[in-house]
C-alpha cells in the first residue's frame, strides 16, 4: 500500500501514521519526495485496506497495490476452474450453451423448448421460476410449479437446469430442484443471498451488476467462495451507460480482463446484454471469438407471445440456425461447441 | 401508447397488431404518415406495457405515454406526503436531519453520538447494525446487539432511530426495534426485501440504486406501496459515473425532477454521495437550497478511528458547525431546521 | 412526431399548438386519451424537430418518430457504401486492416513499420503527424515532416495512408498528402472541421466521440456528407463508462446497430478501445466476428520505447501473429482478410 | 511515481527499469514486498508520466503521485485567481451572473434582453453568434452580424459580452468584439482552438466536456495557460450519464473538488446542465450554495419562440424573479449578488 501525504504535513503527524502501520504488524518506509512525502507499506496490506486511513487529515490519498480478493484470484490458483454439472462442463475446451425462456410459462412450453434446444445442441436449459420484475404489477413467475416443470423437462431431456433464486429463504428449495443457481444482476451485491448460495453445494452462476466494476464483481464471487462453495461461474450481461440505441452495453473486453485476474469460468448473456433480437446472434459470435467459456441465451417457442423479454428472445428456429453459425467461430479460436 | 411500424409493413400485419390491441380492450388509431405508419392507442396503456409488442417483427418501436407507477405518482395524489416518526416530521416545512455513524461500534460511542447530534439539532439518529460490505472479510455489523444499543440511545435522547435492513428474514426484528427502516443502494431492486418492507408498519427510507433511473426508483417505491405501506422516503445518495475525483456523483437535479413526479418526500445523503469529508458540508447546503426535505449525514466521534467510512464522516464538532451554517440556507429557501 | 399534452390543458392552448403545426405545412391529429391528450403530426417532421415545442408550457413531452439524419440513413440508400482507396476496399467482403504506429516518430521507424505490416497483410498504414494530446507539454507530432515520411513510405510499400487532421486550417495540406483523413474522438463534434472535411475529396474516417450516442455520431457523418463528400467510414473506439479495469469500454453491439441504421462502412479500433496490449487480439477477433468491415490497429517496432501509446501497441511480430489468427475468424463469418 | 512490478519478474528486468529511471535523472527506490515488488520514484515525475512504462512487460501498473497540471494547480498559486472584465469581477466575493439567449436572433431581441437582464442585476450578457449544432441543417448563428449586435448592446447597457468561438480561424475576430471568449463542451479538447485562445488577451470561459474528468479539464485549462493567457474561467455544465429524466447530469460536487485543486474561478450553467426550465432555478440556488463563483443562464424574451434551447431558457420575468430569490442564498453562504 502506498500512502501519499499532503504537502507540508509536520514530521510528528507522519510519525503517527507510521506508528499506526507498525501496530498492524506491517513495515512502513518513508520516501521523501520533492513535492510529496510517500509512505510505502510492506506486508499483507489487506488488513490495512480496512483501516480508515483516508480519514486522517494529513493523508492525501491511499493507493492499494494488492487486489482485495484472494480465493477468486488467479494468483491463488493458476489453472482454470472447470465446473461439471451433469453432462455439461463449463470452463473446458467445449463451450457451454445454456438456452431457454426468460420464464417458465407452463409445462408444455418449457418441455417443447427443452427438447428443441437439446436437439439443436444446447448444453443446459435455463428458465425462471422466480422472476425479479421492475414493476410490482408484472408477472412474477410460477414459483414452485415452475421448478417442478423444469425438473420434469430435465428428466425427459437430460439437460441440467439453470434457474434464478431471489430470496435467501428460497435457496434451499431451489438448490434441491436446480442444477445451477443463478444470482441475477440486481442481486450481485445482495450479500445475504450470496452467503446462502455459498452454503449449498450446487454451482452458482453470478451475473455482473449493472454498474459493477470488475473488483466488486470478484468480491461478490469471493463472498460465495468464502462460505466454501468454489464453483462460481461469472456471467457478463451488459452494463448501464449513456447509450441511446440499446438498454445495456455488453462489455466484451471484460472477458480477457477477467481471465487475467481470476481462474473462474466466464460466460456471456447477449440476450440481456443487447436487449434486441437482431443483435443477439452477432454478439454471441463475438463473445465466442473473444474467449468466453459459454453463452446464456433466451429462446422461446413464440417470442411475440412471450410473457417476458420477447423482444430479445430467439425463436427455436433462430436458435438452431445460430448454433450452426457458432460452430466455425468456435473452431476458429480453438474451441468446440 | 404510440406504436411505430417499420416502413413497408403490409396492411395485414398492421391489422393484426390493431386486433391485438382491441382484444386488450384498448382503442387503436392508425395514422398514415409520409415515411412511417403509427398506431396510437387510447385507454389505460399499462396493461399493454407488459405485452411483448417489440417482439413483433413489423413493429419498429413502442413509446409509452403514461408512467408505469401509480401509487407513487404525483397525479394520483397532488399534495405532498408528510411522514411523522416520533417527534420528527419528513416532508413538511421543517427539514429532517438524520445523523449518526455508519455503523454502531459499541454502546458508548452510539450514546455519545446520539447525545451530541441531538444537542446540535438533529431530528433522528442513524446507525447500522447490519452492514452490507463489498468484502466478505470486512466488519459486518453488531447485528442484534447493535439494535439494542440503538434502542437504548433512543430512550436516553428521544431521537427516533433509522437503521438498515438487508435480509427479508430480519425485517420483522428490525421493524420492532427501529423507527424507520433503511433499504440501501445495493438492495433498491431486491424485490423480496421491498415486499417485506411493505408489509410492516414503519416508514421506509429507500435509497437510490447506483445505476437507477428515476422511473426504476419510483417503481421500487411502488413495490413497497403496493403492499399497503405508503410511508416511503426517497434518498438520493450518488450515482455511478465516469468521474475521476470521487466514487459517486451526487445528482441534485433529481430533487426537482422527483418533486414533479411524486408526492413522496426526498432527502439527500451527501456523505455517501461524495465519499469525502471536505465535500460534505458544501453539498449539504446545496441539497437544502435545491429543495430536499432533509439530509442523511455520517457523523462519528473519531472519524480517523471509525470502523467504516471514516473518510466521509464528520466529527461531532464539524456536525455542530454545519448545523449552524445550514440554518441561513434553509431560511433563504423558506424552510426551517 | 408525437406531442403529449399535460393533463388539464384547456382546449384553447391545444388549438394554438395545432395551429402552429399547420403553419409548418404539417397535419396535426388530436387523440383524446383517458389520462393525456396527444397530438400526432403527419408529414416530414424534421422541420418541426427544430421548433422549441418543449418550451410551450402545456406540452409535457415531444417524441420524434423519424431519425434526424437523412444522407447517412439506410432508408435513403439500401445498399452498403463501398469505399475504395488505392488498392484497399472498405465495406466489401474483404476486411480492411489499417495498421501502424500512433505517431510517426522518424523516417526509419515508419518505413520499417510500413514494410512489416504490408508483409503481414495490412491493407493500409496509419500514423499520426498531428497529434491531439491531453497535456500541452506532451509530444504533438512531427507535423509536415511526418506527412512527408508517410508519403515516402506509401511510395515504397504501395499502402494507402490514413492520418489525422486536427485543425480546419490543415485540412487542405493533409488531404494532399494522405489517402484517408482521420477525424479523432475529441473532434467528432468539431463541426468546423467536419465541414472542411466534407469539402475535400478524400474519404474520411470518423471516430466515435467518447460520450456520443449513435444518433449524434450519424449526425456528424451527415455534416460531412451534407458538404458533398459521401465517403465516410465510421470507427468505434470505445466509450467512457464507470469501468475500473480499462480506460474505455469498446462497444461492439454498436456494429449491428449501425448496420441497421446506415449504409456506411464501420471499422473498430481495439487499441484505443481497450487501452491494453493483452486485450487487443481477443477484441480484434470479436470485432471481426460481430461484422465489422475492418480494424484500425496500433503497431510499433518497439512498443516499450514508443513516444505515445506503447501500452496498447502490438509489436511487429504480434501483429503478424494476429493476422494469422484473424483469418479463420473472418472465414467463419464469410469474410476474407 | 509508484511502479508495481508483476510477481516473479527476474532481478535483471527490475534493474533495467531502475536504470531507465536513473537516465531520466530521477531516483528509484526498490521496495521488496511479500507479494509484489514496487519501485518508488523520487523527483519530478512529470517527465516520467510521458514514458511508455506500462508497455514494459514486467510492469503491472504505474500510479502517479503528482497531478499532471502545473499552472492551473492550487499548489503553484495558493490564492484565488480573480478575473476582471469591464465592471464584472469573477472569483471575488460578488457573484458573476452571465445571462442571455442561447443565440443572437436579431438586433432587437438581443438589445431587449440586454436591457432587461441588466435591470434585473446581471453582470454580463451571453449570446451566441457562432453556434455548434448537432444537425448540419439547424440554424448555425448570425456570425459577424451577431457579433455586431452584441457590441451594440454592450454600448447601450455597459454589460460585458460573453460569446462562443468554434474555429481557430475566428478567434482573432471574436476576441476583437467580445469581452470573454467561450469554449464550448464539444471543443474542450479541441487543442488547436485552446492554443489560439491562449494567444489572445481576453479571458476564456472553458466549459467542461460531456465526458471529461477533472484532470482532463484542468489539462485543457493548462493548454490555454501554457500560451500565456492565465485568465481562465471554468464552467460546469453537466456530464453525460445513464440518467433517464434529463439530457445531462449537473455535477455540483465538482465545485469543491476544483476549489481544492485549482486557483481558477468556477461558474455553473444550470440551463444546459439540466436541459429543462423548471429545474433551472432550484439548481441555480444549489450552485450558489455549494460555492460557485457565478452562473451562466439562458434567458430569452419568448422562450417558446426561441430558435434554440427554448425548453431550458428562462423568460425575462422568470430571470428577474430568480435574481431576487438568489440574493438570500448568496447571503447565507457569505456572498453578494
Amino acid at each position: 500500500m502506498i500512502i501519499v501525504m499532503k504537502p507540508g504535513v509536520p514530521p510528528k503527524e507522519i510519525k503517527e501514521v507510521m506508528d499506526r502501520i507498525k501496530k498492524m504488524k506491517l513495515e512502513p518506509h518513508l520516501l521523501k519526495g520533492t513535492e510529496r512525502n510517500v509512505i510505502a507499506v510492506i506486508g499483507d496490506e489487506r488488513n490495512l485496506q480496512r483501516q480508515p486511513l483516508e480519514a486522517i487529515p494529513g493523508i492525501e490519498s491511499v493507493m492499494a497495490v494488492l487486489k482485495p480478493y484472494k480465493l477468486a484470484s488467479r494468483e491463488s490458483k493458476r489453472e482454470n476452474t472447470v465446473i461439471q454439472s451433469g453432462p455439461m462442463v463449463i470452463g473446458g475446451n467445449k463451450l457451454a450453451i445454456i438456452a431457454g425462456p426468460c420464464t417458465v410459462e407452463n409445462q408444455a412450453m418449457i418441455l417443447q423448448t427443452g427438447k428443441s434446444v437439446k436437439a439443436s445442441g444446447a448444453s443446459a436449459l435455463r428458465g425462471g421460476a422466480f422472476k425479479p420484475r421492475t414493476s410490482p404489477y408484472a408477472f412474477q413467475g410460477l414459483k414452485g410449479a415452475g421448478l417442478k416443470f423444469l425438473a420434469d423437462t430435465r428428466k425427459q431431456t437430460g439437460l441440467p437446469i439453470v434457474t434464478e433464486v431471489l430470496d435467501p429463504r428460497d435457496v434451499e428449495a431451489v438448490a434441491k430442484s436446480a442444477d445451477i443457481l443463478q444470482i441475477g444482476t440486481r442481486n450481485m451485491q445482495n450479500f445475504e443471498l450470496l452467503k446462502m448460495a455459498g452454503k449449498q453445494p450446487k454451482p452458482v452462476l453470478l451475473k455482473r451488476g449493472l454498474a459493477a466494476g470488475v473488483e466488486e464483481w470478484l468480491m461478490s464471487a469471493e463472498y460465495i467462495m468464502a462460505q466454501g462453495n468454489y464453483q462460481v461461474i461469472l456471467c457478463e450481461r451488459g452494463i448501464r451507460t449513456f447509450n441511446d440505441y440499446a438498454r445495456n452495453t455488453l462489455d466484451l473486453t471484460v472477458i480477457p480482463a477477467l481471465k487475467e485476474r481470476t481462474h473462474l469460468p466466464v460466460i456471456v448473456d447477449p440476450s440481456h446484454g443487447t436487449g434486441k433480437r437482431s443483435y443477439v446472434a452477432p454478439m454471441a459470435k463475438a463473445a465466442i471469438a473473444v474467449g468466453a467459456d459459454g453463452l446464456l441465451l433466451e429462446v422461446h417457442p413464440h417470442p411475440d407471445r412471450a410473457l417476458i423479454d420477447g423482444q430479445q428472445s430467439l425463436s427455436l428456429e433462430e436458435f438452431a440456425q445460430l448454433m450452426k453459425e457458432l460452430a466455425p467461430v468456435a473452431a476458429a479460436v480453438g474451441r468446440t461447441i
